[in-house]
């Protein structure tokens, strides 16, 4: 709640736009707690905040946690600025135990997570983990034409004197908590969840170019009614993409019309697919056929279809999902096996070492949203297990 | 083409707004072509102009004919215009033939008939015939806020010393000719339409209410989406409105998507449904469906359906049908009966007066277009059955 005041909104939310001179009052924040049980903190070149316990042993790899503290421009209290709490709850708490790891622990802050002002998202663990380079994450710009690299030093300068520190050291291992940001723990009356994987993106642009025509003076078979083709199109994709497990994600969010009068015939509709699937061969197969679909229903109106992104899915190591949920019993909490829907710092790091993701239930499943919500005590279940994780491997 | 050299767009088209400085210079323009065949203005309050060719008995009512000359937007040469000038020709042979009509002819430019700034549509011929107040349309607002009363009077004053005349005066009957507006007498390859009546006209704003929720994490089945529900909605009304005889006119012009990411699951879609119908029972059962069919289909969303506007079909008297079908046939043009898909200022006429309509095609249906397009020999032929039309009611 104390993170929650900085950038607070009226309405409940936060508003912490990665890079802004807020979202570094936040770090200093940490850094305060930090400093007050003896964490080192670095700074490496993209941003990206490391918070270190030193280890028995310190010159072996790190065992790492972490996530983001910036938000959505109407975010949550929770997305992001959670995992990082929970972190340093975790390394507190084993600090106050006395009990000193064998390997260093490191709490990170990812740098713009969210990509909302200088895209893509998850960029700073992106760029740590060699996914994105420095040159290409610095020229991002946002729509006012502004590259990160003019904004880059003076975020980094709002650090204060901490020290620098490369990009892609090596790490022994990373776990991320998070919360759900789905229904599905809610909906099972689960305190914790191990995630399973992140599922893949594809991201497509639908354009079905027709005839604009009277409303009134135009009969249906004389028509190239775009608006028509397109709903056609929709809803046979909306079929193709429903099964029986409840799998397949399937979202159209954008739709426009042109002319976008009541009474003209439209001639052009241009809408957005947005499809995740945690199966390679079925993202691959079922988002092949969105075009001839597309095709087929929109005649006798053109139609042409884009592919904006593509993510494939991952799989977190079973031997990470397997030390969380056995974190989870030792705690007697009965953890839920259950897919990301949502990507997060643990995709990029998942190219870099073995990771893992818990979840915390949140009210609804709602998130990016100043109406998300979670409880004290699921997210007190979700810092035991972490913090029983992060303890195991760096014993 | 003289008369669309004035507000003429580079793309072939026309901007003469309705009560606009341009639209009074098209006015004076005509005004001069008028005065040399010897016709008589007069302007009414609302703006309607007459030119009027006196007839043996002067105290006759006239016979009328006329259209409009005010554009939409990007509107084309032809719609409107055709009509003024096709009457300003018919009256003109009458004048160069040396015969003199029994009762008086008049050429109406009926004032605002598209309505883009000053709603409604067919404003001039409205307040004439009694369908509307000189009051309730000098009060009509554009987008500004501008009412039509602060503008009235300035575009009375450009026409010059023409005399006032009253509203609603006496017609013997009217005769209308126009671009058909659709594509049918094209296809027939007719050049001239014996108008039946104009269709009815119901207008529905239809509103799904949903839950916003992340793309990627919530399940199909935890979903209120209200833009999955909106298709689903949207593709059972085009069931439902489809009949074998291509009558029903069904367009869905207008569709907004709240928030409108790619990513989040919309809340909110609004649409709008123009439907349109030659029959009274079945603009009225057909109609009375679109709620409950909304409804059904929205579920688990909540849907309302509020009915904007709603319009009764008319139907031309036979007489005057039997008239122009007669007038052209003594021309060897075999004529199409057809209904109107759009309305024009014969409709509130046919509340005043007999009244008819001749329809010529124009290329590929196309109007309210910079491409708007016609042959001369097509609108020749309307101008001749015109005057046939003119003269068979004026004897």
């Amino acid at each position: 709640m104390e993170m929650a005041s900085i950038g607070a909104l009226p309405g409940g939310g936060v508003n912490r736009p990665a890079y802004a001179d807020i979202d570094a009052r936040a770090r200093r924040e940490l850094m305060q707690w930090a400093e007050a049980i003896g964490l080192d903190a670095s700074l490496d070149p993209i941003g990206n905040l490391f918070l270190r316990m030193r280890g028995r042993d310190d010159s072996l790899p790190p065992v790492v946690t972490g996530s983001h503290l910036d938000t959505q421009p109407e975010g949550g209290k929770f997305d992001g600025a959670y995992g990082v709490i929970a972190g340093m709850e975790a390394l507190t708490a084993i600090h106050e135990s006395g009990w000193t790891p064998n390997r260093p622990l490191e709490l990170a802050v990812w740098a713009n997570e969210e990509g909302s002002r200088f895209a893509p998202t998850t960029m700073g663990s992106s760029v740590f983990a060699g996914a994105m380079t420095l040159e290409q994450a610095t020229a991002s710009e946002d729509e006012d034409g502004t590259a990160l690299g003019e904004v880059l030093a003076r975020f980094l300068s709002l650090h204060g004197e901490v020290p620098e520190r490369p990009l892609g050291t090596e790490i022994h291992a990373y776990v991320e908590a998070h919360i759900e940001q789905g229904p599905l723990l809610e909906r099972a009356s689960r305190s914790v969840g191990v995630v399973t994987g992140i599922q893949g993106l594809r991201w497509f642009e639908v354009e079905v170019r027709g005839e604009e025509a009277h409303a009134g003076t135009t009969p249906r078979l004389a028509r190239r009614d775009a608006q028509a083709a397109a709903i056609r199109a929709a809803a046979a994709l909306a079929k193709h993409f429903e099964d029986d497990t409840d799998t397949a994600r399937f979202t159209i969010g954008r739709w426009h019309v042109e002319p976008g009068s009541p009474n003209t015939v439209p001639g052009r509709v241009v809408f957005t697919i947005d499809f995740r699937h945690p199966d390679p061969d079925l993202l691959q197969a079922l988002g092949d056929a969105v075009a001839p679909i597309c095709r087929r229903e929109a005649s006798p109106c053109e139609c042409a279809v884009r592919e904006l992104s593509r993510s494939e899915p991952i799989h977190f190591p079973n031997t990470m999902q397997q030390l969380i949920g056995d974190a989870a019993r030792a705690w007697h909490i009965e953890p839920m096996a259950l897919m990301s829907g949502a990507t997060h710092d643990a995709k990029p790091l998942h190219l870099h070492t073995r990771t893992g993701m818990i979840f915390v239930p949140c009210a609804g499943g709602i998130s990016h949203n100043q109406a998300e919500s979670a409880t004290a005590e699921d997210l007190a279940d979700g810092a035991q297990v972490l913090c029983e994780s992060l303890t195991r491997l760096a014993r």
